[in-house]
Order: C-alpha cells, then structure tokens, then sequence
C-alpha cells in the first residue's frame, strides 16, 4: 500500500517554517508497511489544493492531508476534499456540540465561525480530538482512502495512531516495518561504511530482507536497518543477529543499539559502577557538562564541572602548574591532562575529564590550527588523552570536541584500570 | 512571479531526513519578489518525477529541482526533465573535462559513471558548481523557465544566487522584498500580540503595506516584517520606522533587531564596556556558559563557570553558606543570589550570574514544582533575582533558564548600577 502526504498551509510556503509533521506521519505509516510515494505542501489555496487532491487520490491508497482545518476563511481542506468527492457538506450537531462544550468550560462563548468545524463531508467517519476543536476526517472514496488531520502536533498523533491501529494495521495483513538504529562515533564515515558494507550486503538478498542506510554528522554515524515483516518474532531475531554482526564488525565505536544518546550510556555505565564525575572544559565552553545534565537523574553522578576560559582560572580552580601552561601551551595534552586530573582531585570525585582547544573562528596557528583539541580523562590510576584535528565551524568544533570527551569517557568506563 | 520547488530524493520520503533546501531556495525567491506557490517531494523514480514536473510546468512561471543530479542511475531529474520538454540529451566535452580534474586534483582517475553529469538537455545554459561535480543547468522553455540544481547547500547555495542575480532578479523589475526580525525575550505570546498588533495592522493597509508574522518558541518570541518594494532606500525607512514603533510599543523586551542572538547582544554589551562575567549554575548544567562562549571572541569577556550539581561543590566553589542552603533550600533566591555574588567574588570579575532550580522530571515538590528556577545578577552594589516557573521537558526547562539568565544581564547592563 502507498501514501501521499499533503501538508496545508500558506506558512510551510515561507522560509520560515517546515513540514515537520510529515515525518512523524511517515514514521507511523512506514511501521505498518505503508510506503509514502510522494509529498506536496500547498497554501491555503481552494482550487490549488482541490488540484493536487484530485491528482493524489489518481495516484495513491491513500491519500493524508494535514491541516487547514480551523475555523477561518482560510481552512479549505474540507471544502476542496468534499468538491473534488462531489460530496455534499452535512453540519454535525454533536461535533458543534463538543466545540461549544471545549469553549464553556473556560468560561467562553463559542465564536459562530467555529460552526464551520462541524461541517462534514456526507459519508466520513468523524475521528475525536481530544487535544484542539477540529475533528479528524476519514472518507473510503472508492478503491481511495482519504485521512484529513488537524494541522498541530499534539492534535494530529493520537487521532492518526488511533486510525493506523483501526482501520490501517487491519488492511495491512499484520505485515510492519521493525528499526534499529546503531550510533557510532569516532570512526570516519568511510571507515564505518568499509567495515560494515560486508556485512549487510548479505542481508539485502535475504529472506526477509534487511535495509540498512548510513546517516553521518560531524562525531556521530547512525546505521538504520529496517525489515519488513508479518512476524514479529522472526523479525526481531533478524534484526538481533543483524545487530550483533554490525557490533562484531564495528567493534567499541558502537555506543548504542538501544535509541539512547551517548550522554545517556555514558551516564548509565556511571550509575552502574556507582561512580561520580567532574568536568574541566575550556573550549566546549561547558557544553560538556549541559550534554551530561541533560540526562534525567544526572545528579546522581555529576558533582561539578568548571568552565576555564581564562588561564588564570585554569591555575586557580584546577591547580593546573602555569609553568605547564608557559611550556606546552593552554591547548596541549600536558595542560589537558592536569585540568582532568585537578578537577577530579578538587572535587574528589571519581572520574575527570578535561578538554581544552581553539574553537575558532580565531586564535589558531600554523602548529595548532583552529580545530585543534586536546581531550583527557582521568580515573584513578589511568589517564587517557589524544589529541583532535576537528573541521567545521566553531559550534561544529565545539559540538565534537564534547562528542570526543563523553566518547572517551565511554571507552574508560569499558576498559577499568588494572 | 511565482515558482514551484520539486526536490528529488528517496531518502525525503523516510522519516528519516526533510526537505530544508526549499527554506533557503524559497528565501532567496522571496527577496526578488518570487513566491512560492507549491512544494513537492518525489523519490527517485523517473515516471514519478515527470509527472509532477509536468503539471510543475503548466502552473508556475518558474520550476526549481534539487538533487537527483549524481553520477548514479539512482539520480533521475536530468532524464525526466529532458523527457518532459522532449529535448534531447548531448555531451558537454568542458563539463566531463572539469570532473575528470577535480578527480585528477585529489590524484584520482574518474569513474566512467561520472561521465552522465556532462549530458546536457540541448539549449539548457551550464551553470559551473564550484563545490561538486554536477552543475547546476538553466532551461528557457517557452514562457517557464526551468532550473536543476544540485542537492548538497554547499554546492546548491552559490549557484541558485548566481541565477537570481543574473537571470531572475532582472525579470522582476527590481521589486524585493526586505525583512527585519525583532527578537523578544521575557514575555508571554499574548503579550507581545497585545501591544504589537495595534501598531502592525495600521501597515497592512500602508503603501507599500508591511506584513507582520509572529513565531513563538519557549523563551523567545520573533516579529518578521517583510515589504515588497522597488525601492530600497524607501523600502529601509518605512521598516526603520515600523521597526521605531513595535521598539516603543515593546520596550525593553525587544533585544535584537539586527538579526543577533541574546549571547551575542550580552557579549556586545560586555565588550563594549569592558567587563568580565563569570556564571554559577546548577540546574542549566553548563548550558549559560556554553551560550555565552558559542559567541567568537568571547574569550575576551568570559573568565569562567562553574557547575555546582551538588550541594558541596556550591558551598567549596562558590563560598554558599551551608546554612543558607538548609534555611531556604538549594532552590530559591537567596542561594541563587549567593552564587552570583560568590563566583563573581572568586574569579576577581565584574558581573557573576547564579542559576538553581529544578529541571525535572523528578525532584519537585507542591512548594517548588518541577520548572521552578530562581536566576540572579550581580554587579557592584547591584543586584537582581526572580523566581520562574518554566514549562516543558527538562531540556525545555533548561532552556528558558539560560534565556532568562543571558536576558537578566542584558537588562542589568543597559540599566547600570546608580
């Protein structure tokens, strides 16, 4: 079975805002099998939209549009899906009902305009929303099935989850999509795309066949498998052993197969060994610290962390030696080194990390250029630091350098101290 | 003029990746008078694609296409669109001589797949991409013009600008439209809309007639003014004067209109008075500190920061007394004014910064909720404190605190201490 999405709206036509809701759509139509074959943002445009509708429904199973269906002059979806079905409007008491009801129970009239979201096409079944006033509209138009949904998030995902369970799943013959996601970081894309090209090649020609797309950003590669499958079980053991091979080929650099973040793992393997941390950051700037905080129950284990701009406040608060500074330089291994272990040391803590570089877009040199960081970490007797060369601007810079330092972070927690 | 954008790419029918190209396309459209009437999104199907562009043609007096260009037999627009206006396909000898040296440049032989981006639809003007192998082309078919680009920004960007300036921008007669952007902190949506709007619609009707579009965000609100006009000297003074109004209806809530983030106004004031700052958080976790320093340069006025997620560390770092955090709770005013004053103490600055409070999702109470922060200022005698209770997730909560926090010393160096 196969989709288009139209999203309505003369604002998803300006450089200001983006047809997000379609993705989550796609998301919830792809895991019961449905493929989306096209998409189309219209404006709020009668005889536009009534055009691109008449072409979708000549094309498609089925047929999603979202939005345009407030209360004003400029909410067409309905009037232009009843025009091209040559479907007479009906008002829905009930649903005016339920409108004037959301509006009395703040103490409010209902505007008369609102009666316009109780008109409904002769034969569509009226979908409760429980989160807005416009209802959601589902029509079967011969062979076509058409899906009309409120425009805002919170509106449209319980009416379309409800849809896709009643009336999608059941026309599907219980066959779903099944995702993993592995997230990789401090490998190149090439050399993931090296290593794991082997392996799922194989599974492309299986039964039943295993997608896989490489997604990269700076510090962070994503591999997608997805299957398709009327069998849960099956599907989930594919899936598992299609992992498990990746994680073979792939070895440490996988963090996660299981959806979490890397400040997440980071924080789990933290809890586990009933372990704090402290952070020492001059070039991330304390981004560090906020990735690690970002994590619900983080003051479990994070004690401090301390932001080293200046080198006065490197000797000051870390006891890093300014003769370290005057000899290797703010942005060297020794100096990363004793900012990880002073910060661990000052706030007694366990674990130490310690970052200093040049974020740009100033301050490099022909030796150091911009981009240049060094990482380290401490805990108890073992101390690891390397250095980076990371490209990109200075957000990008400082984003991988924090990347590289809950990374290492990671990889000490897997590999203890002797 | 109007203009429809078709982008090409499988990948923009996952859930996996949206079409942002059609943001910066449709801006650059905008800015000489272009609009766009509709967006579509195909997958790499050439039949598909020469449909939509087909009916693309018979609507629109211009059609933009992204991606699809590649070496690939995945990349299909070239094909459909020379299908579509039945132009038949030659090799461009210059175009295949340029990859053959970009690949030469890095010591490589050009694969032969490489060879399809030098067909050519004949008569369609080659447009050179500086940062890619497959150049953008221009076709002139009767009254709608057609214009392929390349998928990647890097590569697309440069040579959609080229053509505005030399190809479309002389079409439209010199009609633009120019844009200010006022950006508000500290005030509700409703708030904003109440004073604003009373002086934006007396525009509406003005000529040339300015529209007013608000965005709102958590924690910040921004007011988007556009004209057309033929006229840029008088285009600027009616959006100076405009702009004028909403400052004085707005007052000081407005923070930028110059396109700069709150960091960067906060860092602009700090600069320009000479002044150090250095931050104390708990809940934002590093997050303040990390804003203040995505700003380049900022190393001049950021001396440190420190995160104090335990209780010891804001007593050892910050000098809080032990008993000011029994008395009123490591969440309220007197502690977060405490840490502004003890981190500005410590570091020998001007202006210190303290934020506490509770992010969630645990760790509320009926007295202090999950979003209550309490953020002070402090600098030389003077001092300010507020206690908010934000809403959202965690990530949300943290948010709105740093804004706050970046907002408070705004307000406190443009009302400097008497």
């Amino acid at each position: 079975m196969n989709a288009q999405i139209i999203a309505v709206g003369s604002e998803l036509l300006t450089p200001l805002r983006v047809d997000t809701n379609s993705l989550a759509i796609t998301e919830r139509l792809n895991a019961v099998g449905i493929d989306v074959r096209l998409k189309a943002v219209v404006g709020d445009d009668r005889t536009e939209l009534a055009r691109v509708f008449r072409q979708a429904i000549a094309q498609v199973d089925l047929v999603v549009l979202t939005g345009g269906l407030g209360p004003t002059s400029d909410d067409v979806t309905r009037d232009a899906v009843a025009e091209v079905l040559r479907l007479p409007l009906d008002e829905d008491p009930a649903i005016v009902e339920r409108i004037r009801q959301r509006f009395a129970a703040r103490g409010w009239q209902m505007p008369a305009i609102n009666r316009q979201q109780g008109q409904v096409p002769r034969g569509a079944v009226v979908l409760p929303n429980a989160n807005g006033t416009a209802p959601g509209l589902w029509i079967e138009h011969g062979a076509v099935m058409v899906l009309l949904l409120p425009g805002p998030p919170r509106e449209l995902m319980p009416i379309l989850d409800r849809v896709i369970e009643a009336r999608l799943a059941p026309k599907t013959g219980g066959r779903r999509l099944y995702r993993r996601v592995l997230k990789i970081t401090g490998r190149a894309e090439s050399h993931v795309e090296e290593r794991a090209q082997p392996v799922y090649v194989r599974w492309r020609d299986a039964e039943p066949p295993i997608s896989t797309t490489i997604l990269a950003a700076l510090g962070q590669i994503e591999l997608h498998l997805a299957l398709i499958s009327g069998d849960r079980a099956r599907a989930g053991e594919a899936l598992d052993r299609a992992v498990g091979e990746l994680v073979a080929a792939l070895g440490d650099s996988v963090y996660s197969t299981d959806g979490r973040t890397l400040e997440q793992v980071v924080g789990g393997l933290l809890r586990e060994k009933a372990l704090h941390i402290a952070t020492a950051e001059s070039c991330t700037g304390g981004l560090l610290a906020s990735r690690l905080t970002d994590v619900p129950g983080s003051s479990d284990y994070v004690d401090r962390g301390v932001v080293c701009y200046s080198n006065r406040a490197k000797v000051e608060l870390l006891g890093v030696p300014e003769s370290l500074i005057a000899e290797f330089g703010a942005v060297s291994e020794p100096v990363a080194e004793a900012m990880a272990r002073g910060i661990r040391d000052r706030a007694g803590v366990d674990l130490g990390v310690g970052i200093t570089g040049i974020a740009g877009p100033g301050g490099g040199s022909e030796a150091k250029p911009v981009g240049t960081v060094a990482v380290a970490a401490a805990w108890g007797a073992l101390t690891m630091v390397k250095t980076f060369r990371f490209i990109g601007a200075r957000e990008q810079v400082k984003h991988q350098a924090a990347q590289s330092g809950l990374d290492m972070v990671r990889r000490m927690l897997l590999a203890p101290p002797r």
